[in-house]
């Protein structure tokens, strides 16, 4: 009988101890042993509780006991969560965690610290939520070099886009509605600037190509600038709007990077909707797998971490530390990256084609134009948005 | 240095023997320790190939050999395949294949001889080709009671049903042109009739209910009566069609079916064209998720079973089996599962209206109508198809 740890009693907390509890027996045959929660770790009373004999108050109640094996850390942000992680660690216990910003800033460096201690270090719940999505790319597809990963990353976003898309909002419209629904913070700054999906996008980058990035590093650009007529354009020229968060392999380094995309309506990325994430990887022996599935919420990502605990529990004496690679991998600058871009102006069809071989723009409602370029780099892009009054760019997926 | 045998040098065990080499080091960090290739178990002599030095005529020799740790059997079918991982099980050694058939027919009983002899039994290959989906379904999802397992299973019917909807032509000239680009077999029956569909539909079953099914139990419908009339009249639904297998839970035992099926255009699945194949799982936390990928070729099947070899070795001396049920659960008549039906018939608006309330047809080229029913079950269903003079029936999904 093992024991496992809590920390952090939130939407993902409650949701851990809900699942751990109803597949006790499902979770025990994974395990190869049955687990027995052993404490959570909170910051005020629960009287109510059906766990309430569980609560802690102390870190050092967990960290002193013996028994327990694992540490669930779903506290989130790098304060309390980074100190307990390491605490942990080294105390001999396996680590799991659903927080992206500290796998994204501290995760190489938990990796290196659990390596040396002989204990667990995992994160499945931080990119993706429910979706089986680290262990797929690092286990099921470790006889691949990696070439791409791309993929939704952040519900929020996806939902404020669909609902543009779908019901003709403006951004604050449906950013209001997201946050009605609790599918946005009040302060929604982490996810409709990309942030959140940039933290994502370098874990799997680090994952991919062992660069472990400096987030900050990362070029990100959220969804505010989005505009109906954006979506409107997309639509007449084929295509739908979405923010990718990307990253790909080069010879010298790789590219990492969150921006507003154009996907082609037949791509499965476009029947992505709502809240829903999907992540598409290019590997070298099997081509490209999209995995699509809830990218939050607290039993989708307890789902995740629930499986992670198992795993540690599976692997005493044998740990499983996803290699999130050496620092200082290089980041090449995504400017340089071709593709073709859609283009919304103000600008006659043969201002378009003179500045853009072979444009053939739609016009929309406002009378601005949406237009989809040949390839090129972004500087090439910007050195002839002039000629056409161009208002907005963004790339072309495929 | 532990070695590995592959049995077959077929298609994918030609794919096999390239990805293993490919990725070496990649898979020997996956592993735990470095991997070298002893055997390839061949019926004739290949002189030109990088692998002569290793290919062997007789199994005696790869099942004598004590540093061969892990069996990748890529032969197919019952006879050889069956003896070959029998033996190799009872010699200690683990197994992995790709090979559906035998894993449907033969996979719980190899299972229980893996753990009887302490060694691995994995067959990621034998469903979905290279898209991770057993490993997610088994270990990801390990914190879920898997409510339903659905999916596009087999690529030669869905490069049939892409080629009828999008170029319009008949069943036969686009199995034809399957043939000829190798993706449909001289003898087409086990993909058309739906034969191999139900195998893995077996397999996801198993895996999610533990009923270790009885194959030939599962009724099994493939695509030969799905017409160009079928493809424009859903078309003109908002459906496209697609044939599943599919898999569910009830409260006294399962449904397994393969059946053609109606999907709507904006589901995720009815993104995934060509060859292309996709699963998709409602587990109890994570809701649904979607995984989608290359369902078979040579690399992309390798890619599965090179990552079965890396995990076998690692958990050599607590080998991995993944549960396929005790035998003899309970199958439920899929003719009982309720759901709404797509009609063509030929008949009048009010005749469809008056046998099918609400139904509201669309008429084809051919003069023939389509319409979507109420939820109902087959046998409700054919009662009322003589009013309608009905042609074909299929489900739809959702």
């Amino acid at each position: 009988m093992i024991k496992y740890a809590i920390l952090g009693f939130g939407t993902v907390g409650g949701g851990l101890a809900e699942v751990m509890a109803d597949q006790k027996e499902k979770l025990a045959a994974a395990a190869g042993q049955s687990m027995e929660l052993g404490y959570i770790l909170v910051r005020r009373d629960y009287p109510d509780s059906p766990w309430r004999d569980k609560l802690v108050r102390d870190f050092a109640v967990i960290e002193s006991d013996p028994d327990v094996a694992v540490v669930a850390e779903v506290i989130g942000g790098v304060g309390a969560a980074y100190e307990y992680s390491r605490r942990a660690i080294l105390a001999g216990k396996s680590v799991v965690s659903s927080n992206k910003e500290l796998v994204a800033v501290h995760g190489a460096e938990l990796a290196a610290l659990a390596k040396e201690h002989g204990v667990s270090y995992l994160f499945e719940g931080s990119v993706g939520g429910g979706i089986p999505l680290l262990r797929p790319l690092c286990r099921c597809l470790a006889a691949n070099r990696i070439d791409e990963v791309y993929g939704i990353l952040n519900g929020t976003t996806n939902y404020i886009l669909t609902a543009m898309d779908t019901q003709g909002q403006t951004f604050a419209d449906a950013l209001k509605k997201a946050q009605e629904l609790g599918y946005a913070e009040a302060d929604p700054t982490a996810d409709v600037e990309g942030i959140d999906a940039c933290r994502k996008t370098a874990i799997l980058a680090d994952l991919s190509f062992g660069g472990n990035l400096d987030v900050t590093a990362i070029p990100t650009r959220g969804i505010t600038s989005v505009t109906p007529a954006d979506l409107e354009l997309a639509h007449a020229l084929g295509y739908t709007v979405k923010l990718l968060g990307r990253a790909a392999r080069a010879e010298d380094g790789c590219f990492a990077f969150v921006e507003p995309h154009l996907i082609p309506q037949d791509h499965i990325l476009a029947s992505v909707n709502g809240v829903m994430n999907a992540c598409a990887i290019r590997g070298s022996a099997v081509g490209e797998v999209v995995l699509c599935g809830p990218g939050a919420g607290a039993h989708p990502t307890a789902s995740a971490v629930a499986a992670d605990i198992a795993d540690a529990v599976r692997h005493m004496g044998s740990p499983m530390i996803p290699d999130l690679g050496a620092p200082n991998g290089k980041l090449l600058p995504a400017e340089a990256l071709c593709s073709r871009w859609y283009v919304r102006a103000q600008c006659a069809p043969e201002d378009a084609a003179g500045a853009f071989p072979g444009a053939a723009p739609v016009y929309g409602v406002s009378g601005e134009c949406g237009f989809i370029t040949g390839p090129m780099d972004r500087r090439a892009l910007e050195a002839r948005l002039a000629a056409v009054d161009g208002r907005a760019a963004y790339r072309v997926l495929a």
